[in-house]
């Protein structure tokens, strides 16, 4: 059969990437261990995309490879014949990149994958237990060098200073998103739970699956007494960014649901530790 | 060339619905006369679906007549020399109902529109003009009766009653968003506007687009002085549209995005004036 | 403390569902065995709804107690010892509707989860192995008697026959997304693999996630052979669970995002085989 | 009353964007003059973000600002006794973002405005006239300088070179969706209508809304003689703009919607003419 794809391009135009976006796949995910737990595994699902830079003179890449490579990485379940199911786990995702780069004979290739993640807290109070859910995203790219993007993002409250100081009585305050984008430095390694205890930091107080009335009573209270406009949220998760050394570079933002408001408030920065200027 | 739609089939299976989904479209809508203006006109996009029952024995529905349908009551503007934008108006939709029932040759026919209506609001205290933006949808039947149902749903501010009585001071609150569902006898009129002010009467503080200091001042202290569960809200809203004898029946809800969990919180009740069960 | 919510109502006015939406929760689920394979297990993540009937008298529900129920049912994973993640099964879901109703003291409990379900599935020619995901959506109702409706859905492809009929080579095709609800007679048991084999019979062509060029060609020439109007997709599939006895009544529909339009072609039905009027 | 967001911050960290986001507004559209008629207009919704910079020093800024900006250059419509509803101009956006830069005392203002465009368009063979939607984005920003980015986006038909190629008849195709963000040198002005055009030549086929038999057979027939890539469409596009030298700047994609898959297929370049790295 013709391989219309390994045919000679004439247009002379570079493309910076070309692949597969929104494959929809089975991840599995190490937990961190705490509080003198062994490390456990928990089952998820990934949104990822694929994508390889494509010389000028090619007139296209080849797109099944793209998925044959995220099979072998996600081991002999796929089309075996062991009853497990096939799954990745975030250590192969820059495997996964350099992979990609080899078997499409790239010069770059791209690797994202976004996802749930599930830890399981407490009650401030009664200890009752819940399970809070992350959104993640990994994003690597192989060029030669390596480069790998973190992404966690948790829901918290904030609550509104204005509204505390002007108000005879209560404040009005709301479901916020707070996003951190990190770059860690090889061989760093930083666990999802660090980035979301920095996060769920920076607001007013942070959210639980399950509370209580004493526990509604304290996340309430403790609220009041820690307002914070957006811009609050991310100057202090800046600082804390800024005081972990594994980490050289990040972008982070907080996007509060107002709720005197039908729009959000919002507010982003990026900065860079390696004294190279921001992207 | 063979008209494929009109053969016969022969699995003698009937159809409820079939026909297009999701053709954006502009539309013009009147504004309602308030405080001794004249009513307005806006401008505005909606997202539309009409649909036609289908016999067991016809292979197919014409489905470019749905769309020729929609520009013939969109007026001389589509394909016309004139430079005034096609746009439909409200009070089309029941005759597009009929008339797609006619030239399909249809028992019964189905239209939906989904759309943005803006209402300027004054804040309230220091009368700041804003615009608010409302979800409207309106769903006409035609199957030699008629039908019409008109939804609403407007963003509110939540206040928790059991947070307030809990705490020795502050109350969590949160936006919600309220939708009423309402069907109108006919020949009475409902304007957008008057569900919009049930709506927002049924919550423990209307939201606004501009809020001064005093005016933040004064929806902070009055969500603090009128908390409600969302039982209450659709309790209240329910109360509200039984006493509007207009209102033949209706289906309410409101979904409020707890500030103190990543989870909402939902209540909904249908009712039926007409003493026939509630669907 | 106070209980607010248990105090009494005197608007006098029943609600029909009050609870929790959009619980993101871990999800752990029995595969199917075929060809000669045991039965296995994958992990995803659902998206989860509980709610109660309220009777006019009672002020308010008690949220808390819908988490509880389910972490109770994910084991002693959630706050427990065991490295294990909780994780709810299926088989659970009826007994959570129960165990609601009885917790809240309520008449009619009402438990839905939507979530994703993996597919190996092998390319029609090379037998490469591929993963589909597929949509899933269980809805429990208790009320003294139980109810379940399973809803799938799966993309496939359709090619259009008028298109085929009047052009001299080609056809447009596009992808679709078809959608069975079944309520299934217990104690019958129908697995989603079963749906998810009628979907795709009903479709031009199924689809894959890994096709090499044997693949490519087998396909496109299977749905060129193969032409289907969105009436002939629902038809085709109310065929099959018309003859499905395990099946007791349904609801189908197919979206079909045209290649030529910018908007929909839809189709939809409803049918109870037990002879009561469809819902 | 307390000013809380004028206090002096004491953390030293500045902020790259602070505002509101995802604020719904109508807007109001000059429309292309062609084929001899006047230029015309259109009503439509916005969404809307307005950002500044924050200094290190500031505590927070005024959100009521931005949306007291906006109302001004709506027109008296807000507030005003006028039934003419207010709406804004694209002609405003890079005055709204200097003038948000001056009200707010930043160094930079960032002004972004997403909304639906309707243009009217021929069947190609029965000049059957139909409303088609595109997606448009219009980013300003203000600093000293100014800049402007227009983003366009085109549904449009891709048919699958290989696929056509390797099958003794049909060949897949399926709806893509094209984008082009372009940085317009001033004072150049470029029409919405004008990239529409180089989008929808880029793919395999135009979409419309209204197909009549004949004119479905041609674009059938078009798409089948025209096959490409989602590479060829990114390239073709290209160097369309790469001709066009009011353009200092490009950065385009197209999505296939793949009708043999249930990912997408993408491809993206971003190319800067002055000669500057990308970005």
């Amino acid at each position: 059969m013709p391989d219309v794809q390994s045919l000679r391009d004439p247009r002379n135009v570079a493309i910076d990437r070309v692949g597969v976006k929104d494959v929809v796949y089975p991840l599995r995910l190490r937990t961190s261990p705490c509080g003198g737990r062994p490390p456990g595994e928990q089952g998820t699902v990934a949104t990822i995309n694929m994508y390889v830079s494509l010389p000028h003179h090619q007139k296209g890449t080849h797109m099944s490879r793209f998925l044959e490579v995220l099979n072998e990485f996600a081991g002999e379940g796929v089309g075996g014949d062991r009853p497990a199911p096939p799954a990745l786990t975030p250590e192969c995702f820059p495997k996964i990149a350099s992979a990609i780069c080899e078997r499409l004979n790239a010069a770059e290739a791209h690797f994202e994958a976004e996802f749930t993640y599930f830890i399981t807290k407490l009650a401030p109070v009664t200890k009752s237990p819940g399970l809070m859910d992350y959104r993640v995203r990994f994003t690597c790219t192989s060029n030669g060098a390596e480069d790998f993007v973190m992404s966690v993002s948790a829901p918290a409250t904030s609550l509104c200073p204005c509204s505390k100081e002007i108000s005879r009585y209560g404040a009005h305050n709301q479901r916020c998103r707070i996003e951190a984008r990190v770059r860690i430095t090889p061989p760093e390694l930083v666990w999802i739970e660090e980035i979301v205890a920095y996060l769920e930091k920076a607001a007013s107080s942070q959210v639980y699956a399950v509370l209580k009335r004493p526990d509604e009573k304290f996340v309430t209270e403790a609220a009041f007494d820690n307002p914070k406009f957006v811009e609050d949220i991310v100057r202090d998760l800046a600082l804390l960014l800024e005081a972990d050394p594994r980490i050289s570079w990040y972008s982070i933002n907080s996007e509060n649901f107002e709720s005197i408001h039908n729009h959000n408030a919002y507010a982003q920065l990026t900065r860079d530790k390696r004294g190279e200027p921001a992207r």
